[in-house]
């Protein structure tokens, strides 16, 4: 069994998380902690893993995690990379779920997170955690950045496209849907259910931070930069995202239907519908999938729009962890991530 | 007192027009038909409405329809068409909230709805009634085609740019998001609340009624035919409506801004957000607002993101066309359409 | 016009209170303060009054608020009963919204609400503001203590077997249920969107607040103290409220049928349903009514059970107080008032 | 492995019974029949048994039904006593979904149900299937009536309290409320989105078809007649059922705490909170768990309040259906149910 650690699991992501290390058949959670839950029962904080998860949240201990095979950060940006350096040299491995080490540039990390970065000297190393780009640096990772949920999103509807060079000239626009808890549990007044139900608003359209992130991804995959709108919106739903991409391409819309088709045929975790399909975000909900439909608007030949769905807690955060440290332990991708979405 | 007539009230639309028509002050509601519904208390089918509106389902009656001063249709595509023509005759003014007079060109709607128009002959006659694009046509109509829900939030958002030659070469991105209300009132498996809650999808991406309509009003303000790609989408919630419009101008984000301030300074039912803004489609709800922010995105001077709201069943649909009335009989263009939005 | 006063006006009841007053066409707003929020425009706060209220919040100054005909408190409770002496002595008329005067018995205000009543001289003057039962009181009343959500749902639901001393022996049962609204604007983990969504639950059934204040009810309408559980649930929605009461009666159903007819015939703001009914709150989202439908549990000849519809909101808090002022200053009970439900 | 058919398994009760059938380790689907959808892929009526569920739904066809172990029917009520004689002659065993064996008089079947029943012979052999209640009948029965889910709900929270003779004289009052889906898929008005969505209702107050089903399973535990009130209410979600339950025990709130405990400490799937907690749907959703809380109303000695939730489409349906599999053939009770509830 692999000794698994996690820092901070009280949010809706580190929630999903310890579900799915208490169904992993080759993972034991060996360290759970939590500054501000110390001494509660993970049970008693979440009701739905009574009787599967026994322990309680510990104050941090260094000497403890140590200890543990892989330990996961599942908090808030900034305290990852005060504790990885020690962690890495004590030989643990480490998944970051937050942003501390997912853009190679510290000084750009410094401007979007609003902080210095702690240990500039890993961001070289570490790598970035989006399986379908980086299978085979993952699988001899020592530390891995797990990408955010919009970048997830983004990148598994355009990779085939930046890979191949099919895309032309202009801009990406990434128009971006996401249920509710991408904002976390944390109290606040935007997210209540009275301010959040019922209703539907962009953010962040002058700025968001998983920006640039999405533009590293870009960019590297696609060997080049190419300009991209990002528009993030609230969707009054709990779980679920949508990138909808709408791009310029230099080939036939058949041509890029099978140039996707190809491009994920062996991927474990993303699927692409026959061309013209829409897919829903329910249709992934609790699961590591990615569903993605092609379409190319009515008289328009040369765009093309890209419906990518994903669960932003499960493939857009948890479930992309864990399948990060099933590479980098050897088991099969899918394992512990075999779960059937249920609908409704 | 304007004596109104409404064909086919049972709708979400044709409830929310009756809503408005019972506050309205200066209306009173003669008659109210509905074939399937004849015979059935308005306020049994719409409890809301109990104690205000006391009339009955009745039968159509070509007669009595006749001696209204204006008749709404608030009925399926292709009902409105067949009757028109002998109210007109009879000097009854007509208001179509379905779309059998939105497209001048009667081939292309034929091919859009799947049927020949009964009367192409009064296309030419019938005015688009948006009022924000032609007001004082309305003034004198005799013919109303009440716009679509789409093609509003998408139109107000660009006519600014439209009107002033301030869009640079590129297709417009209308991505957009409708409550679920849109669907309509029909019993059908994608709308009951356990397939739509919960969950987020595209629908129509390769084509769309409305996209025609859209198409045309934006050759119409700007004098010359855009590419434009249309993708709505369904967001589980009952009302509401916004429209992401991704474009390029030819001139500065101050420029715009103040463009679009000044072009809705004087509108009763448009207001522009200070930039950077972000409008939520619950501060229009059951209005007949409309809410626009702006934005540049963030390194990419020359593009431009508007974010539109609405509520659809009221600018969308039964407000607008109750503001249309006003316009064509003289009446105060706010009369009955003062109710603020309940938040939450 | 009449001078109103709002101290703290920020949360929904507040928001709702603002609507209601804005709307109300013998009102003026004259004051609206809030420590928190001092400076901001209302409208800022709550966009869908843009265009509609003009004021900002201020600080509170005594002088000022005296100067208005009538003050509302939508304050967290203990907030009142610090001002309300002063305020009455100049010569103000108050309504809290909050309990600090709900309860005669200043000791078991003091037990329910921890902390000490700071002014329980007016306990007894202030009157209970339900205008089905004490309507003559209200008229002359210089305190009125509005009622809180639930002992409205339950209250009109029991007053005509009250009244008319038609219970039997035994527990009345009030199963109450409630949008999360009624939790407030406080920003607080479990009345968050992804916690309260999808989900369904009882709370406080070991003990809720609105208990006591029920219980005072039932005894001053029945004559005699009569034992009651009550159990709170929420429910994932925004606004509404029903009680489910189930009780036993000492006549035939069609005997107690009569009874609700008669003892709100003339009520403007409660409606009963024909027998057998099923009352819904969308029917009164937005507005102050209250509709009530009455059961027979099948083979149970003696029991009933009533079911009563509210908008916690308007009828369950601030279309209620403007009910009250009405009443207070000889207005039509119903002005301000005649919005109708918007459904869907 | 066991070999399974599934007759109608295109509505959400059969729907989590393929979800759970896939995932079981010991089962195989060997027949899957709808009439409506027969030469539909399973994968394509349901997105998210794609990868999982490779057959196609086929015509009903006896031979290959008959050649299977075990058939579930998950049909509209009237179709499994067709054929479930035949099937049980030929040595298969039946597990019902629908209501046709639940009742074991004929007469009062058909009188709720609206049509003779058609085998009344075997309603004497049928297995109510309530392994809490039946476990030892259900190992050996051939044939099972699989449990409604509000009588799954309702008897698990007076189980306890029946067994032991603790109940006092007096009206059971079971306020029960579900989630929309325990009205099915068939597409009709009243489940749309925008009618059941942001709002509450009971509905069946004056009778619905789970009445008799209650009182029967009460009569057997209680071994008398008890009476009992049963209010159905609908809640704005999709998944999810809570009973509550009022009633008068003859014993402390402790000694009935102390009874729940002991009666269910064996039990894999019914778990009881500490006395005074408040169980959330949320905690059991796609789970086959109840969970029960206990309180004792404010000065109401020999009151007792249960709180009892379920998921309705799994302990209430599928889950259950399973479970009862799993006695029926030796295997673990909770095989192929270990699924936690994922939250948010």
């Amino acid at each position: 069994m692999i000794e698994v650690g996690v820092v901070g699991g009280t949010g809706y992501t580190g929630m999903e998380l310890l579900r799915l290390v208490a169904r992993h058949p080759q993972l034991r959670l060996a360290e759970i902690t939590s500054r501000a839950e110390a001494g509660t029962r993970v049970a008693e904080l979440m009701p739905s893993l009574e009787g599967v998860v026994d322990a309680s949240f510990s104050e941090p201990d260094p000497a403890r995690l140590r200890r543990c095979d892989v330990v996961f950060f599942a908090t808030p940006n900034g305290i990852a990379m005060d504790s990885a350096p020690e962690l890495l040299e004590a030989g643990c491995r480490v998944i970051d779920l937050g942003a501390d080490f997912r853009l190679r540039d510290a000084h750009a990390w410094g401007e979007w997170y609003g902080m210095e970065h702690a240990c500039p000297e890993l961001l070289e190393e570490a790598v970035y955690g989006l399986p379908e780009l980086h299978r085979e640096r993952i699988r001899d990772a020592r530390l891995v950045a797990n990408p955010g949920c919009y970048p997830t999103a983004v990148a598994l509807g355009l990779l085939p496209l930046l890979k191949t060079g099919a895309l032309s000239d202009g801009v990406i626009v990434a128009d971006c849907k996401s249920g509710v808890s991408g904002a976390g549990r944390a109290a606040r007044v935007p997210t209540l259910f009275c301010e959040a139900n019922e209703s539907f608003k962009a953010y962040g359209a002058s700025g968001h931070r998983h920006l640039p992130e999405i533009e590293q991804t870009v960019t590297d995959a696609a060997g080049r930069a190419v300009p991209l709108t990002f528009v993030p919106h609230l969707v009054p739903m709990t779980r679920g995202m949508q990138a909808t991409l709408h791009v310029a391409v230099d080939r036939s819309f058949d041509q890029v239907s099978e140039l996707f088709a190809e491009c994920y045929s062996d991927e474990p975790f993303v699927s692409v519908l026959p061309p013209g399909g829409h897919p829903e975000t329910r249709w992934v909900r609790g699961t590591n999938h990615c569903r993605i439909g092609l379409h190319q608007p009515p008289g328009q030949a040369g765009r093309l729009t890209v419906l990518s769905v994903i669960d932003n807690l499960t493939k857009g955060a948890a479930g992309q962890a864990i399948q990060n440290l099933n590479l980098m332990f050897g088991l099969d991708e899918r394992a512990g991530l075999e779960a059937l979405a249920s609908v409704p």
